[in-house]
């Protein structure tokens, strides 16, 4: 008998261990940016703390900034090839490896931010990022949106297309094609440099986010005229998860780690509202002489005209690329009127 | 020896039961809403759901639609008094009971929906509406947004003040009282007889919410004017906890509930735009001549003046619900202007 309890104790013991100490999942996560890029660095932060909170301390999510990893686009790489778990960016720096990741972000003349997530969680785009980042082993999630994105610091008025011819302008990616097209020597340079760049007039013009971040760099000093947004209506951020990591995590953990992430998302969207709101009005306050100015009309048209044919040019021979935008325009087709007449006119009768 | 190996297996048993266990909270929920009204009830739905899936099945709430409790606007009570551990609801139900409640759910002219969740969580929102449910032991929190609500059906046009004089329309609670204050002949009728209503005269317009639930009641059938909004910019629900309940559950479930509401909130805003933009797009296909129609200036003009000169009354003695609503007023001032470059100016541009 005395053997018999002895095995008893034992068997309880083993197994009120597997309960009493739920398994941790370490995982590492790497961002684009730096330790205090507010508000793209708090949304990752806020995710590994709702993760860990949630969870109940099983998910334990390690954040390298780009400080540390020292390779900001590089993210989808390392997600892919296993060296970090998760990733903080935006999809649409890896357009020159994989041309269907572009339109996640955010496109010119596209959704905005309440359409967006719309888009995503109820027209299908989800499902449309799940199949091009599968391609990569990659599970991809929106990860927070900045809202509209104005157009860029101007150190002179723009009031033709004739302004544009030759003028010297930092704005990269697809908005940079764009404005190529309309005669803009398109340049790209680093952020260090980009407030000497436009002081000594290296350049005329440059694009960054809106004033949340713009605040920062301090382009209202030199540039006075703010043009309002066309090309990124709302840039959605993106989390990666590696895809065999997610499998490896129990059901439990992987619904944990996706209602953090689809938190953080939302969370991010109204930290930066408010962030741009504020930040706007500290700017006004010190620079009063900050002009916001929209582009004219004959530009606004050459733009979309100029968007349209890289569009149609990009898609042409590829099918996939062509899906997803084809979406997307079908669901701004579809939900633009209510935003007009919602959002719009209510904002419209109702200027402070 | 064979005391003490049986004792032990006995610790064990005893010890490891609590961690093998982990203790179930059954909370219970009251909804305004009945089983079927989307998106209200999905909200409900999708916090409990969240709440279960997060906790691992530790929190399970149960939910009582208004067709179970019979007590639609008797929520507040319910959940006051421990009948039930939380509710889903609107706060503005209540501003008989404590006016101080009304300002939570939308002000005629106030916040959009980014707009109001920035306050609620960056500008001090959120402390406010505890601090005024703390006088019931109620802990309050945003539980989804409609987006802006539709100003009503008219059967007739209406171009000037002169045309609302005597006009029959079912438009209740503050707004109501505005327009009570414009001549409207102010009345209200349950919802299951509003259509009847409407095709009699009873009545000559109504106000309703918006597309997503406007359709079900086909009042755009009979009465072709659709005016934009002006009073609800942006109606958000509220998810309330009995307190005592939420001071006894852990830390780690507070946490849990606490962020499953805020997910279950955004999630329903995002849900709502999808359901508005499909609804009316289906209306308009089924009768093209509807016509959406903003109110005119003057007509505008008299609803802001007669808010304002409510808005003073009610705060004259009463400088908890004065804090509230300078609070808001504040912080429309400083987000509009971003707003207005942002969105507003995006969309302006950007009609499809």
């Amino acid at each position: 008998m005395k053997r018999t309890w002895m095995i008893l104790f034992m068997v309880c013991i083993t197994v009120s261990s597997l309960f009493a100490a739920p398994r941790v999942y370490k995982l590492k996560m790497a961002t684009t940016w730096g330790p205090t890029l507010s508000p793209l660095i708090d949304a990752a932060q806020n995710m590994a703390q709702l993760a860990e909170e949630l969870s109940q301390g099983q998910l334990k999510i390690q954040i390298d900034t780009a400080n540390k990893h020292k390779a900001p686009l590089g993210i989808l790489d390392m997600v892919k090839g296993g060296q970090y778990d998760l990733g903080h960016t935006a999809s649409y720096y890896w357009k020159g490896k994989d041309i269907n990741t572009l339109p996640f972000t955010s496109m010119p003349f596209g959704l905005t931010a309440p359409e967006q997530y719309a888009w995503f969680y109820h027209g299908g785009g989800l499902e449309l990022m799940q199949k091009v980042y599968a391609r990569h082993n990659v599970l991809s999630f929106p990860g927070g949106s900045t809202g509209v994105q104005m157009g860029g610091w101007f150190r002179k008025e723009i009031n033709s297309l004739d302004d544009l011819q030759g003028l010297k302008m930092r704005i990269p990616g697809f908005a940079g094609e764009i404005m190529a097209r309309l005669g803009v020597q398109v340049t790209n340079i680093a952020p260090g440099e980009l407030y000497m760049a436009l002081e000594t007039n290296a350049i005329d013009a440059l694009e960054w986010v809106g004033p949340s971040m713009d605040i920062k760099m301090g382009f209202h000093k030199i540039a006075p005229f703010y043009y309002t947004g066309w090309h990124e209506p709302a840039s959605e951020m993106q989390f990666l998860i590696n895809q065999r990591v997610y499998k490896k995590l129990p059901e439990h953990l992987q619904k944990v780690l996706i209602a953090a992430i689809r938190l953080a998302a939302y969370d991010m969207y109204i930290q930066n509202y408010d962030m741009n709101a504020e930040a706007w009005q500290e700017m006004k306050k010190e620079y009063p002489n900050i002009k916001v100015e929209t582009f004219s009309k004959p530009i606004m048209d050459a733009m979309k005209k100029a968007n349209q044919d890289l569009v149609r040019e990009m898609t042409s021979k590829n099918p996939l690329l062509k899906e997803v935008l084809d979406s997307q325009k079908a669901y701004i087709k579809k939900v633009r009127e209510w935003s007009m007449m919602s959002d719009y006119l209510y904002l419209k009768d109702n200027l402070q």
